[in-house]
């Protein structure tokens, strides 16, 4: 294990750490500590709403959530030598929940995963299912269980939803830009269409007065992926990964948080991971003038790790860029196009008694394949999302004797 | 090898067959042959332009080839007890090339994959590149190199692009409906936002006169994959694999076509695929009432086949939906973020001295992985391109010493 | 395909062919045909008995093998430029079945897997199960099911049990000095410890008189691997492999034969895979002076293809160096261990109606693992049989209800 | 994590500890804690030669090792209602090293293999390799590196080499028995055939006196597989697997060690795995009656876990059962067959510049496939070494440019 340098106490709040972390992206966030090319090292990492999901059946939590907050980062690390145009080496060596027994802090040997409303946070399905509801997960070694999702088990595959470098200046300002024009375009929208800098609960380390003040003005909220990496959620991100980030300010500042104990592709109920604090290790290097030299300029590219599960065999859902609600074609629209395969998926496997939510939640946290099909055939993008048949104890494979709807219970619900 | 129950003489079109097959989904096309449940039968299969590309260093060929004509179908097989409310199962036993030595036709030896020109076709990509290119592929077993793109090599995973069943009246006039609305909102667009109804180049089977009229005027076009499966373009259709389809018509009228010999996930250049003629082998079955059963009412599910190729190294491309031309934000669009990176994939191997086109027709070729990341983080969706690196001669990986700009010589161009 | 350089009329045996093949290596059979580096061409293949075993319910035809004329290997081919200390590299390109409809020739749509009678060939487990047996299996594409073994379909890994280099004079009498000197410490023992060189049945392509007598008095048999490759029978030797041969002659004097529709690591019953006759494409080229550059001065190496069936539940057997009928303790017998974690896998799968027969022979036709674990810790070797758990209709894992014995009827016998 | 049930001061001998584990298997060693069925449970392991080698670079320590003390086991645990005849289920739900920071502790960061002297333990080669050497290998996360062998990096399989249930007075006596019989086929032997029980060293909790002295007598020395599973050294036995193990004491009283961070099938330097201390978190549970239910009456059977690394390029080396020192031929003899493919590859891999003792730990502790590939081709056996070579920084395929023989220094080695 390598030298801790970003420390949690999980009961305490972000803000109230010795060393805070941060909630925004943006340049002039202050350094929370320094490492050296080659040098490995440990992040002690928040759950990403910092700790506001309680392990109790209820999901009022859930209903309630203040989303200004999030995500909560750890760092920035500012890495010797990074200068623009580099890029930025990062291993992900491990990652995992907090160690020691279990507690009441979310990664203390359980996690959650969330619908969030669809009036606070919604999800990909939320026009289908506006409420919210919650599971909460316990932690086997690799494997999750759910005492509100009965009937699977997975071998997760963790990995930290958000990582990324700070935005320079200029990045910045075009993000805001962009992203305000697309806003403009439906401002009432619910949810909305992107989520502007907000002063309310923004976090910049130990920033304070009129530095926080202008980091809090034009931060970038956390919730997408944007160039600078970001909120990718991809689960292939795990132990063994190699990232390659261009770097946009001196020092690069990496940030990392929002960690997951098991996701499928899509991450679909928004908060579709099973969500967890925990710790992550990390080494990092440069590639001096790397951007140009191997035509990085945009996004991140990274090569995955050598660790995955072990599923072969699946059951896969298709979809097509239809709006089934009222039979409108869409064109080559990949998004509308996994979300009827999600749909597809939860109408199979509610004939073996799971819950439209029961379902729903499977699909988000268990190690499912999003796969683009076609998105040529006009007018029709076609996706698939693979199913692992071997994370359920019954067989759910069509034929032999036909599914057997099993009485499943339900996943925590609102008051 | 089983019974033959459609065959095809390579050097004459389909509409020259002794027994023809069709190029429109309609309920009444002829049956060319019928099958019994638990049946094995061999079809044999035209590459899906009906010949009309050469083996050969100029891409006029794929600059005037006539779309109305495809694809060119195999079928329909009238399998004997189907019913509307049943599922009907289809295993992959076997397919590939034209079997002996190598010939003049597409299949015989060899493929082709094709970027369409953006006023005949288009591609994914055809705002980037809008004109026509060509390559060749031979086939050494199951693996394939082109004389055009030099330095890579692949193993397969063969698979029909195209199989379905026959729609109902009302599920084909629910598709007829829906597209013609498409298109009404931006009638003049080139490449045009879907296809109607054509009765020119319309083939079905041996049907003439007023049924061939009733059929052309109707029948639906057979590029994009809908409720009956049809051009799905899913990589992982292959050798093993055991499909569900709804059956909305007695008989289920199965339809086969448009083999590839590879193909990467999205099938970029919409003839993206190593195109080819050759055969498939299947077997059918019936679940009675299954479709109620299953809860499988819409598209077809299907299990993946246990052969694919083993590639465990890769380096991956992530795009998000931004368009960065001029720097527009969209809403969670799963294709922008994919066609982001794919451009990304570009924009790294042209460091090695493969052109534009040479890189885009290794996307589209070769076994990519197209996964969604997330696409609940707004406004950012987020794909990523997994580039197997084992198929390159050179070792593209980031680090060591850097790309070497290879002269790789072109792709077929037009004259 | 590419071009054919060694055919095979089914109908007839090898003697009878045009040009025929051999069944000893020796330095002096003529070459077949001659090939240059970087060619592709066919080699038929006949099923490695020659024909002797037929698609029917009796295994007399197994207990009654003349396995004197056995291995009958296509070739040899005179590799151009080849010389004593190259590198010859082989590409399995593809490998099949003769193609065409089921026929009654072995390899025509069909194979078979026998017990040998200890009398006559013996086994693995020949002491346990000494007398003569068959079951006869049908191929559906790359999946193979048994009227004789109901209840298990494999996707096998096709691959040439047998193929090999010509052995140097120097090197050939090295093996006839102690392969006699193993059968003089028991020259009575049934099976035997060796097979010495055997006139009767010898065959040399269209070698006669004396060069016939020559090759048949000191020619080795084909039935165990040596230094120049030979009966490997290893099942990852599949499309897309590589393999690097030791060069001892001029020309190489390549030969292959024994082709496999499916196997097992160990081949344990003998003619433990599916046999069957086809075709097998390869592409040789030369490291000149290889030997010594590499360090391949013994047996081959090779790089396995990139095809293999997937398979990911697996139940392990274990077993150890103990003859457990006397419980005398063998001192790091792997070939004991192995022959253990073989019969207790039998031991378990009779559970669920299984023949001790049949079991045997899954072990030996499915694509079981055999894996070595410790060889090192006094005086216990120690070795593992993984089983696929996905090849069984049933559930055959431990848990759940317990195994249902079922009545499965019972493999070929003698009468 | 769960509840701590046998805890390990790392700084301190396996006898000093408050609750001692044992080093001999016996029915009367008394538990060291009692667990119930569907238990979770974590226990703290010392590595197995109870902490006697150094993180320095001096194979002294291995080769003065005092081999009486091992393996130091933790345990045994009893299961409450358990009783011979049954089925004891074991999930291995997570191990690693020593929590915490770098420290002097083997386990603590990092771990060893060692080349034993033949005089002293001895090994897979020790004919060829008879002197002690020793590497040190550092953890990053789930990888390895050493100082000793550069040019690789590992992804480990992480598995208890050690883990079984106590046998019966009877089983034990057998044992006794047979392997006496071995070593007085050869009793002046070096290294010896077997190890009897041996009074010197010997540990069994907190038994003392005349318990202890009985224990000592007759108790089974660690080092071997045998029927109550024990040393298997079985690299897949890793985080998911599930074994089964059959009861032949009530309370099974079940012991594990001997923690390995990475090994290659059949660890074949000895202590040819990467050794540690550390951690293993278990849960329990019982299949009343399961022996006669399943069948498993001798060895234990498991199921793999789903977590493996993924490799998926290979260069193979092949054995045949032929001694090459004299040219003797051996009989079907997998153990030699091995051995030779072994030799092949330490041959092939010094042309890379590696010594033959890094050549030799490379294989003893990368995860290297052994397979067995025939064993009843007489007179040979066939046995086949899978190498990654992804696991190499540099490209050591044949073909290219051919190796360089780069300077990489050496392993520890004697003063």
């Amino acid at each position: 294990m390598p030298e801790v340098i970003f420390s949690h106490d999980p009961s305490k709040t972000m803000a109230q750490q010795a060393v805070p972390g941060h909630n925004r992206f943006h340049p002039e966030v202050p350094a929370a500590a320094t490492v050296r090319p080659g040098q490995e090292f440990r992040v002690e990492s928040r759950e990403w709403t910092d700790g506001q999901i309680g392990d109790n059946d209820s999901a009022d939590d859930v209903r309630d959530v203040d989303l200004d907050r999030c995500h909560m980062l750890s760092g920035p690390f500012r890495v010797e030598g990074a200068e623009p145009g580099d890029l930025l080496i990062v291993d992900i060596l491990d990652l995992g929940p907090i160690p020691g027994e279990r507690g009441p802090v979310c990664g203390q040997g359980w996690g959650y995963s969330g619908i969030f409303a669809k009036v606070n946070g919604g999800g990909f399905l939320t026009d289908y299912y506006p409420d919210a509801y919650k599971a909460i997960w316990d932690f086997h070694g690799q494997a999750a269980t759910s005492r509100h999702v009965p009937g699977v088990e997975y071998t997760g595959i963790t990995h930290p939803g958000l990582m990324g470098v700070a935005p320079s200046h200029e990045l910045l300002d075009s993000w805001n830009r962009r992203e305000r024009a697309l806003i403009a375009t439906d401002p009432e929208r619910v949810p909305p269409l992107a989520l502007p800098p907000l002063a309310r609960g923004a976090l910049a380390g130990n920033a304070d007065g009129d530095l926080l003040a202008r980091i809090a003005e034009s931060g970038a909220r956390t919730v997408p992926p944007r160039e600078n990496g970001g909120n990718h959620d991809i689960k292939n991100f795990t132990r063994g990964s190699r990232i390659f980030y261009p770097v946009h300010v001196p020092g690069a500042l990496l940030s990392v948080g929002d960690l997951h104990f098991s996701q499928g592709d899509g991450e679909i109920n928004f908060c579709g991971a099973i969500e967890m604090g925990g710790f992550i290790d990390l080494r990092v290097d440069l590639i001096k003038g790397g951007m140009d030299t191997y035509g990085v300029h945009r996004n991140p590219v990274f090569q995955p790790g050598r660790v995955a599960p072990l599923y072969s065999e699946f059951l896969t859902f298709i979809g097509i860029s239809v709006d089934h609600r009222d039979d409108t074609n869409l064109y080559l629209d990949a998004t509308e196009a996994y979300r009827n395969a999600c749909l597809n998926a939860i109408s199979y496997l509610k004939k073996w008694g799971y819950t439209d939510e029961q379902a729903y939640l499977i699909l988000g946290t268990s190690p499912v394949e999003g796969r683009i099909g076609g998105v040529v055939d006009v007018p029709n993008a076609c996706c698939a999302l693979y199913l692992p048949t071997e994370i359920f104890h019954d067989d759910i494979r069509p034929g032999g004797a036909g599914p057997v709807a099993t009485d499943r219970g339900q996943v925590a619900v609102t008051s």
